[in-house]
């Protein structure tokens, strides 16, 4: 069922048939940004055929109506979305009045490409006209990581036959449509323009008003368009709604070419306050077209060149592995690459509407374990910082619940919980647990207390607080537990005693304990956790109910789940897959088949707590069980299978994260990438099959190579060295390229590392 | 916390006070209806204040949007709703120019009642107006019970001092408001209209179309205005968007009197196709308007005095208590009285927007109980033709969850579930047992086995298979079992094994098996229940799985109730009450409190299949974890504390019930009368203090007497006998009001009633 639509090749997105037929697919393919703002794949010219148009500028959102049938108390009064903002990409255009449109004018000789060395979308065609006449256009575009608030757009017309008359009207345009809206309504007004036909344009404007004492976002965008040979023979600018545009025309005779370079600067309100936005717009747009875009374009290349020092994985032996995980390296660094704590990674970043570019718990459960390796530390760090700005939130939201402490929110773009199903919002509370597993994962592997010392101790003890006051004392048990609550499996819900849950809860309490001694005085002082606090903390810590069965010797992932119809997922007939497609959500609740991993998440988290007996028998009694339906499950598995010596288990799973987008695999990347799982196959690689890990100030590794491959290769950042691991069917070789020699565990054995030359 | 509007008065509901603060509360109390229509307590001249103003038609409904944040595979597209139809009795009226409004204009002598003799309300004032000037002004209405399509509505203005220019603006207005829309949208569109300032003048309109395939509903509406002495100066008629209305002025001088009468009817189609409309409208205004006001009230007081008959009560002693019951049964027989099998009782009924006006198995639980004895034994029958009309629905619904069967709706109109909330609309599934136990009641009371032999069987057996393929057998316990429901306490959900639930899938399968072999051949044939399901049927009655707990001889709620923190309802701060006013949902959830009685509704339903210590020690459990904030809790409790000789709490729990609505009990009458549960004071009295049962053709009674009473009295219908019951200090007297001699038990000895006179 899987759908392929680009070529394999280790550096490049491309293909030279454009997806008719797949059109949105292929538009979240070629999707690109750079941190600040992004946008799907689509035309320059326009398409006049199905197509999800969007443009995303990160922390631009807008608080809608919540919409509910019965509304229940503690539920948020708005749902937040990122919304589809300005397109500054649009350039439609006639050649000899022709509209150019692909869904309609005839082409061949059709070229796309994205390049993962510099996030370059390249794409060209040859289009005939009538009379004979034959023009090639090409279009390239990127969103700079030297000046994040500015997009290039090059655009070259050649004339391969007959004369051509080129007119395009090139525009800001916030005329756009949201499809995840209530009631199609349109949520930018107009704040003022000015269109200029010698230097720039401006179009500012504004998110609309909501009840809900959200700020308003305002947004100004600049542009100019440079013609090279020959100058436009007309040029006109104009001003209507939502909408500046420039219109340029001119001739081309047989074998003449040019080339037309669209600026684009953007700034918002999030950094630039209204009133001066128009005047940091023209300064950004002069600073940009003084340096040109060759000269940003090589300030790209210098960038990405360093990143990939520090993250690329190279795959010998499987060229689409190869180009698998080195796209979801690229779009996850497009995505986010820690230059603003105010922003997160959403579940589909800047490629589409779903899920609304929230952030979820998606980041410190899948992200933070990837990123530590493959980033500067500070990029981690400033996602950690994310969490701590917004700890007022996590208290208004537990305050919501009737509860004490914080509740960090499922989905949110400012620490307020901003989605609301009950069993959701109110009851999927383990994203607390690994919103504070990140901060020990930060601390462990980078050494850096200086973290939780000061700000981690604030989240840490106001998550311990929300636990402490979460469960409750049951007295005919005479033990704690956690009712009402939904696990990572979301498949099942308001189950009482989730195994991971409550885990996660106690390690949480554990760990305050441990480092609350290491806090820094003003903040013990601030944070005034008491005796009586602490020992009921360690109370609970030491009478907590963990649902077990020793028969089989695993834990249960909640109070009841053994009485269900236990069968392996294997027994679903393969069309009734992915069943939350094909069944009724009420038959899916009561089946015994998990979304994603829920002990064994927990068994992932707390890895040096567990026997290899213990994640054996709840690794073979729950992975058969699991019908890995979030796009988080696979990579999870892939690691536990790879450390039980199940390699080919491991690989098999590898399989389903590393080219999920790129496959298709899910039959719904047309809604834009799973941006939050595309860590997957980095961790499958890295924890699963080079078996890394990181613990007690020890990193170790105890690799296997797959099969089908000859080798594999992959830097980490670890304390301020980048290590080389390459792994061949020779045997593993370690080698620092950076940084203070260092002793690693090799199979449990020591390996000193020299220093780097 | 209760408030008390009108005055204590056994016939009337009346005040002298216009409750300006509470005016939502008192158009509530004063709502009118004929089973066919009806319209809450709104002022004809119109009232600029707070309003909710509403007229509703039975079975004239819309589907709505689904909204919901996110999709579940199941949900129903719509959500219906009786929506707020044509304004009939609008007649804004001026005096010298003066609109009156009684939230402006100065009054004095107040004086609003309505008569439960025969469901007239009638209100007068008398307006203070510049210039001395004082007028009296009256308006008597009725919905018709003898032409159910008719309303009349009568004015009178009197000058008590100096001279009145009066116009009257007499209206047929469409142009309604929902507030129960999405987005303020509009449901009604015009079709045509006529105004006419000699004859009569009609307003069609229809809903607007919906994407759902939902017939649209056309409704036509006419008027005709008579004033008697003098005759009006002008008389104009005009037509407007969605409306018609006639104009009439006239003058009076000191002491002259005048009556405008508005004869209203309404068809819809419903019943008249929409081109037939205004022919039949104008047919029957002629058939009206020749009978007259007076004849037509005459045939209203008839009929009721005929309804009073048969279910009147008589309280001595308890003049609050008296005008409760009576206020009780009033309202429920305006709703309904069995005219017409496609309509049901919708928890509102004709007085509010709220629960959508739809049917829910309150019918079933909670009217059925009480109709069998104070109406005609067609009208209970009407009410289960109802669900086998809707049967096909029914199939769908279970469909729609993957599921065998019938799965009657938690919410429709049409037999088509129309709610989606997860855990109501697919786990609240005990509401099919409630459905099929009405039969056997229905059966059981009459001795009529004909509905069940044919129609009912048909039901009984799409529920039974609906319960074969949702149990499922659990391996590990050995035993069948439901995963995921609601129970009647919907302050749990998706719970394990509601041992309510389970019960009454088993006994539906058990009174399937039992009456099967009574059904009529053709039945029998069309029906197909092979041997094999009969067995598996009893495989499922013979090893179903009710949690219980042998310590506390109690049946256990649902798998880990007792795991929670169980303690009384009296624990909770009166500030917190209700509880689903104060605390998040989240917390109601995890807390021991229950909203209704669950496991005490199967010991109320199977009463005579439960030990007296079985029903004391589960009541003893149950009751005080109990927060009685569904207004269908308290009656129940209050027959099983009487059956328990707990006297005092069944009248305590008695009181909750009796004056719900009109002492504003749950702080929530301003949305409409919570008419569904209006026959719980009956059922407290007849089934509670009264002890009436009816079981294996016998008819018995236990009653006490009430401290504060003095003597109550009441009659039933009971297999064409009407049998009065009148309970004194002095004993209990048994009397055959009507039909042939019977023998019926008191405290458990024979009583020979003898053959009325």
């Amino acid at each position: 069922m899987t759908k392929r639509l680009f070529d394999i090749d280790p550096w490049l997105i491309r293909t030279h048939t454009l997806a008719k037929d797949d059109i949105r697919l292929q538009e979240s393919l070629t999707a690109i940004g750079n941190g600040y703002m992004g946008l799907r794949g689509n035309f320059e010219e326009g398409y006049s055929g199905d197509s999800l148009r969007g443009t995303y500028y990160g922390g631009i959102w807008f608080p809608d109506k919540t919409r509910v049938g019965w509304w229940k108390n503690g539920y948020p009064e708005y749902f937040g979305k990122a919304i589809n903002g300005p397109d500054f990409i649009s350039m439609p255009l006639t050649i000899n009045n022709v509209a150019i449109d692909l869904a309609k004018t005839p082409f061949h000789d059709f070229d796309l490409r994205l390049d993962m060395h510099n996030g370059v979308l390249h794409r060209e065609f040859v289009v005939d006209l009538p009379e004979s006449v034959q023009v090639k256009l090409s279009f390239d575009r990127f969103m700079s990581n030297a000046v994040k608030q500015a997009a290039m757009i090059k655009m070259t017309a050649t004339v391969l036959s007959g004369q051509a008359d080129i007119r395009v009207t090139s525009r800001l345009d916030s005329n756009v449509h949201n499809e995840d809206s209530n009631y199609e309504e349109m949520f930018w007004q107009e704040l003022g323009q000015h269109a200029d036909s010698n230097g720039a344009s401006t179009l500012s404007v504004t998110t609309k008003p909501n009840p809900f004492g959200v700020p308003q976002f305002s947004l100004t965008l600049g542009m100019q368009n440079v013609l090279k040979s020959p100058a436009p023979e007309t040029r006109t600018a104009e001003e209507s709604s939502l909408l500046v545009q420039e219109d340029l025309a001119w001739h081309l005779a047989t074998g003449e070419s040019s080339t037309l370079t669209k600026y684009v600067t953007v700034v918002s309100s999030r950094d630039v306050p209204t009133e001066k936005q128009v005047s940091a717009i023209n300064d950004l747009l002069k600073e940009v077209m003084d340096q040109g875009y060759d000269a940003l374009l090589a300030a790209q290349n210098r960038i990405w060149a360093e990143r990939w020092q520090m993250a690329d994985v190279l795959i010998d032996g499987d060229d689409a592995a190869q180009q698998g995980i080195r796209y979801n390296v690229f779009q996850l660094f497009m995505t986010y690459y820690g230059d603003d704590a105010r922003l997160n990674i959403g579940p589909k970043g800047f490629t589409g509407e779903k899920y609304g570019g929230a952030t979820y718990w998606d980041t410190e459960a899948y992200i933070v374990p990837m990123y530590l390796s493959v980033t500067p530390s500070r990029v981690v760090r400033q996602l950690l910082e994310y969490r701590y700005n917004q700890l007022a939130g996590a208290y208004h939201n537990a305050q919501q619940l009737d509860l004490k402490g914080a509740l960090f929110p499922m989905v949110t773009f400012d620490g307020i919980e901003s989605h609301n199903e009950w069993e959701i919002t109110f009851e999927e509370i383990h994203r607390n647990g690994a919103i504070a597993h990140a901060i020990a994962q930060y601390t462990d592997y980078t050494g850096d207390h200086s973290y939780v010392d000061d700000h981690g101790m604030a989240v840490l003890v106001g998550i311990s607080r929300f636990w402490a006051d979460r469960v409750f004392f049951s007295k005919r048990k005479g033990m704690y537990m956690i009712h009402g609550v939904t696990g990572p499996n979301e498949y099942e819900n308001n189950v009482n005693n989730n195994w991971y849950t409550n885990t996660m809860a106690t390690w949480t309490l554990r760990y305050t304990l441990k480092m609350l001694p290491e806090a820094t005085a003003e903040r013990l002082a601030e944070l005034a956790v008491t005796d009586e606090e602490k020992a009921h903390w360690q109370d609970i810590i030491d009478r907590m109910y963990y649902p077990h069965d020793d028969e089989l010797g695993i834990f249960v992932q909640n109070d009841t789940f053994l009485d269900k119809d236990i069968r392996s997922a294997s027994t679903i007939p393969a069309n009734q897959r992915p069943i939350n497609q094909h069944w009724s959500w009420d038959r899916i609740l009561r089946s015994p088949f998990i979304k994603q991993a829920d002990v064994l998440q927990g068994i992932y988290f707390l890895n040096d707590e567990y026997t290899q007996e213990q994640k054996e028998r709840n690794f073979d009694f729950y992975e058969p069980l699991t019908v890995h339906e979030s796009s988080l499950s696979a990579s999870i598995h892939a690691i536990l299978a790879a450390e039980l010596g199940k390699e080919e288990k491991a690989v098999d799973l590898y399989q389903r994260t590393a080219r999920l987008d790129l496959d298709n695999y899910n039959n719904d990347t047309d809604d834009g990438l799973h941006i939050t799982s595309m860590s997957g196959s980095w961790l499958a690689i890295v924890q699963g099959f080079a078996g890394m890990r990181q613990h007690a100030d020890k990193l170790s590794f105890k690799p296997f190579l797959p099969k089908q491959w000859t080798k594999y290769q992959f830097a980490v950042n670890y304390r301020d060295r980048i290590i080389q691991i390459t792994v061949t069917a020779a045997g593993t070789e370690l080698r620092l390229l950076k940084g203070a020699a260092l002793t690693v565990w090799l199979y449990d054995q020591p390996v000193a590392l020299a220093a780097a030359d």
